[in-house]
């Protein structure tokens, strides 16, 4: 199939190209490296090191012995993102393209309103040039599973038959999100939902959990075919940010008692479920949402887990609370669906602890890059407002 | 109290300046006169003559006895709003300054990612600048029924217990809006939402039904008062346009059976019921939604009360179908709640007939006004895509 990836540069997108190109798919792209701009600007980098398109290109041409056609730009122009799917005329359109951190849009009002005009009109763009250039293309639209928030019921994907007052309906089920960043992701939950509806559009919507992960199979031995790994407080999530801690002994920073539950999956199985997703496509006007996640864990489960990998390492990790800089809950119930993409074939990978110790191999020989940014480790983003940096706190044994 | 309005130009935001007045508010607002060119754009103009905002406020004046604060600008320009709040330090925040149109918004990726932009990202700065200076302020916010679609069961004002596989809670009731106009309002709602919970505003989110009327008791009869009234394809609402077109003789254009049914209210309870939402604020952090209208109709049963008004003033009105532009559905279940404000003293005008009959006695001396535009009273903006002018068409009497 031919495929094509906005966001190509980024932490999922790069690795995405090459396990669709192994397994046999014709790979297109467009990205504008903001990204690294981001990153940059939380005044941090990569733990692992990432080189420029042209680079990564080369790589890619030696590794797979074909190109990849990359288009470098903005969805925000319009006039070159029509112009790629002309072109292109692909059978998939994979929607990577979004600025990917809660806790940038949480610090002003530029970053606010820069992560939502970005991301929503960057997709709402994607939408309006599938409707005039690519209308029998599949979207496989990446969301979130902060989407759904945190309700005291099951979270279903996507829908779910309601009975209110005696008459029954399946409705969307309602999205409680908790940062300006993750209510971009609901906002195109809405906006691709009736484009399907009204334009007959077809769209795989992924309510992802957070990946970790340095390594798929498919990539390739050659450093300029690796993706990034981020450890700020902006752009490194959960297991990632620990990993990087754990190999320059810095304790992990949970934040508050680590209770919150979320789903996590491994790089490996995030490429799997995008993968099938493409190969499964929806019928013409049909909206269909994947939850995609290996397993819930809290947050204390998954520092466990880092330290436990870490052993095998020779790392002696420590574990640390820190005063939450977020508003969320600590202590919830959490019980979210993810059958549909089991049902197409989804074997999740349960070994957490051998995958984070793969991770801390990776990581261990760039460890300086690390260091050189360790000031960033602590987060000070606050939802509230302003910054001010979290302090460690005690939290009582459960 | 004193209240600020953006969108204070505009047709509600004019008429609720006086009204607010009249009642002893101390009213100031915002406005980009973004309205007055968007109509111009559907080479439309209103059919009751409006005057520049100098004039608006030399008018205002000499009714109220007092000046009214006015600032000229866009909600996209942060450091006006923000500036505008420190000086004003308002205790309630009505929020009318949006696109109010879906047809404008579907007519091509430009005015649609316009509409996101536009009224997406001046909202979320409005709930920026409120944090940052007028945290205790009440936001009003204008949301629209349309936020909820027409699903097959109840619509209550916001937030419904849902059971789920043997589990409660208390959820924000999904929304399936039909337009991207609408789900401008639907974005709003969920930022909203989140604002409140996080920052701890407060707010009230009014869905409000479909306005018509060129009149309120507090107005006065100097025609600088007067509000705008539309009857274009985009900016002309259902009974709005119906009395324009009334009163040249156009047949009523009727979409589809005009089976469909929504919440209508005359522009005298939208005041009321804003003015009443403004005077029992939320407590601070609250979020709480007011479906707003007097009762549902369906659009076949309003033209038959345009033509039943145009009787008493000597019309001989027509109605005739066209086939629907819009993706909509012609039959349904629809059964919205209104309770709140009820509760809160909402006094509805239920007599529909006698209200029209006022608005076609308002518009008579206009008629050339419209009849000068007339050639845009048949639409032509199709939901799925492109532009075709409808056409009449057979309707089996029921």
């Amino acid at each position: 199939m031919k495929v094509f990836i906005a966001g190509i540069d980024g932490y999922l997108g790069w690795p995405l190209a090459q396990y669709l190109t192994a397994r046999g798919h014709e790979v297109s792209g467009i990205d504008n490296f903001a990204r690294r701009q981001w990153v940059t600007n939380m005044d941090s980098q990569s733990a692992m090191p990432i080189f420029g398109m042209n680079e990564r290109l080369a790589a890619f041409e030696t590794q797979f012995g074909k190109p990849l056609r990359f288009y470098e730009g903005d969805l925000l122009d319009y006039a070159l993102l029509r112009t790629a799917l002309e072109e292109t005329q692909p059978d998939a359109i994979v929607h990577l393209g979004e600025m990917p951190s809660a806790p940038y849009s949480m610090i002003d009002q530029e970053r606010a309103s820069y992560t939502q005009s970005n991301n929503v009109i960057g997709s709402l763009n994607v939408l309006w040039a599938m409707h005039e250039a690519a209308p029998n293309a599949h979207l496989v639209k990446l969301g979130t599973m902060g989407e759904y928030g945190t309700p005291n019921v099951d979270i279903p994907e996507g829908f779910f038959e309601v009975e209110f007052r005696g008459r029954k309906d399946v409705m969307p089920f309602p999205r409680q999100a908790n940062s300006f960043y993750h209510l971009t992701k609901v906002h195109d939950t809405h906006n691709t939902m009736f484009a399907c509806r009204t334009w007959g559009l077809r769209s795989t919507d992924i309510m992802q959990g957070v990946v970790f992960g340095t390594q798929i199979d498919e990539m390739g031995d050659d450093p300029r075919l690796r993706s990034r790994l981020d450890f700020d407080q902006a752009f490194g999530t959960a297991i990632n940010r620990f990993a990087c801690q754990a190999v320059i002994d810095h304790p992990l920073t949970v934040y508050g008692s680590g209770g919150m539950k979320r789903g996590f999956l491994p790089l490996r199985d995030s490429m799997q479920c995008l993968g099938i997703a493409i190969e499964n496509p929806p019928k013409e006007g049909e909206y269909r949402v994947f939850n995609q996640f290996e397993e819930t864990y809290t947050i204390a489960e998954l520092a466990d887990k880092v330290r436990e990998a870490g052993g095998r390492v020779g790392l002696d990790v420590q574990i640390e609370h820190f005063d939450n800089p977020r508003t969320e809950r600590d202590e919830h119930y959490y019980n979210p669906d993810r059958q549909h993409l089991i049902d197409l074939g989804y074997k999740p990978h349960h070994d957490v602890v051998a995958e984070v110790e793969i991770m801390l191999r990776d990581l261990l020989p760039h460890r300086q890059r690390i260091l050189d940014k360790q000031e960033i480790l602590v987060p000070d983003i606050r939802w509230t407002g302003g910054r001010r940096r979290s302090q460690v706190i005690e939290i009582a044994p459960a």
